[in-house]
């Protein structure tokens, strides 16, 4: 039997990962660019299709063992019409039909959506939400993105835009967000607040990464520090375990590295404030795959197109 | 063709309502009770019982006409065991296995739910929420219970506990709740919260028909009163819409007769707070079914049961 690949792309603001994929989705080579390196749009298009090719020729594929290509996106696309509506953090998207773009220069089928969905689909296939039929997958980031696994498949809403979870109120009153509302969940726990937050606490040379390293030697403002951003994180869990009834919460991106004066926080908020029933059945859970969750997911996404 | 039949009982903290329903589902008969006329479980039950049995005497059916039995009950159930957890409000229930005691004295199938999911899949089959695939049903009056429409289907999470919408938090601290949690929307908008409200508006002779009345010839206090309310259940709505992209909202229940001066606040935080392409898509709609929603729910739940 001819060995069959599919080819996972992750844009994000500040990477593009690509990755060649067997047909059970394991990695058999990846790259990873700056995105920054690329000056526009028709560069990055080009930078993505280029990658693919040449995953061909470096490994001596013949075009046909290639199921198909699978590409993340950071922000809303329209996922079956193969459409980029717009990329919050990269200039100059605006709905852009990249999947027919990249179809042209690669003769693959090309399939797309958002990459916090993509993210939640490969963690409930084969990541950390493997086996729970209605979780929520979260990135802790820039944004707060999230996806939806509700009855084991993950759930679009009828315009693809399901998931927002950054952008659940937790107060009526409170900080602008970059949504143009007020108050969501990313006002209070999005890098930029939280990083602004960390800068009055510790100077002007802290990182995020540097305060997850404090606080697993137990420093005690560093402990302090996550356990606000779990509290407020758990606030909103809350709400959304109360209405789902979820069996499990997966938490990733870069905040998920804080650890357990993050999740325990989480934790003990859910345990104070959601119902009891919910509050039992929820498991809140560490994402599985990493960095590789988006170029994963992107090959989940062309298997269940071409219903393989 | 023998014509078939289905009982719907929609059991309430106020009424005990029976409905004799044909195999559309549309009423031939029915009789309400009030619910605190019951001394005890045993004879609530009794009366159940009774009036089931009243229906095939007084109609002259044959027992074998009745395709099976519904029970919507307020509070949380199981409902593919039979067993009521507890009633918060009627004294006395707590891991009765309601549906062996009614079928044993009636020999029928009976089955039992949620009274909030059984009025959600009414709305969902035969009311306001009816073509739409992803809706939110909800209930105003003491609780704010609610049902989700998901895919088309009633979603129940593993508990049979989805649908908690009356305790997401909309403020970080706040007022206590009945759950033993906080700030919750049931806290501000429960019947109780905004009848202590009321009082100190209108004076301890005010209901809430009156003010909706009051509202509906354009009072200024009792308009002010329903846009308070309409706003607090607005922010709620707008997270659980960037969440789930839902195609529709549906409010019954008591409060829901407020009319515009609550429907337009509801619509205007929307699409204030919630994000462009989810405001757009949700209708925000009265339900259509009103007190006999239950019972055709419970229709519904026999339907569904059975595989009709």
């Amino acid at each position: 039997m001819i060995k069959k690949f599919i080819v996972g792309i992750d844009l994000g603001g500040t990477n593009l990962k690509c990755a060649l994929l067997d047909s059970n989705l394991k990695i058999k080579a990846k790259n990873s660019f700056d995105t920054k390196s690329f000056d526009n749009k028709e560069r990055i298009t080009q930078g993505i299709a280029d990658s693919i090719n040449s995953f061909i020729f470096k490994q001596g594929l013949n075009r046909s063992a290639i199921l198909g290509v699978g590409i993340g996106l950071p922000g809303p696309v329209d996922t079956f019409g193969g459409v980029v509506h717009f990329l919050p953090n990269i200039p100059g998207w605006k709905e852009v039909n990249i999947k027919n773009n990249i179809e042209r220069k690669t003769k693959l089928p090309v399939f797309i959506d958002n990459d916090a969905k993509l993210m939640s689909l490969a963690e409930s296939k084969a990541g950390a939400a493997a086996g729970y039929s209605n979780a929520l997958c979260l990135t802790l980031g820039t944004g707060v993105g999230g996806g939806l696994i509700i009855n084991g498949s993950l759930y679009r809403g009828k315009d693809n835009a399901a998931g927002e979870f950054g952008h659940l109120p937790i107060n009526e009153k409170g900080p602008l967000c970059g949504c143009g509302s007020w108050a969501c969940l990313e006002a209070y726990i999005g890098n930029n607040a939280i990083i602004k937050e960390a800068v009055k606490i510790f100077g002007p040379e802290i990182s995020l990464e540097k305060i997850s390293r404090l606080a697993k030697k137990n420093n005690a403002k560093a402990v302090k520090f996550w356990n606000e951003v779990g509290k407020k994180l758990g606030v909103a869990l809350s709400g959304v375990i109360n209405l789902l009834n979820l069996d499990a919460v997966v938490i990733g991106g870069g905040v998920s590295c804080a650890g357990k004066s993050l999740f325990g926080s989480v934790k003990e908020t859910i345990f104070k404030r959601a119902m009891s029933v919910q509050a039992k059945r929820v498991r809140v859970l560490k994402a599985k795959l990493g960095i590789d969750a988006g170029t994963i997911g992107a090959g989940y996404l062309v298997k269940e197109r071409l219903g393989k």
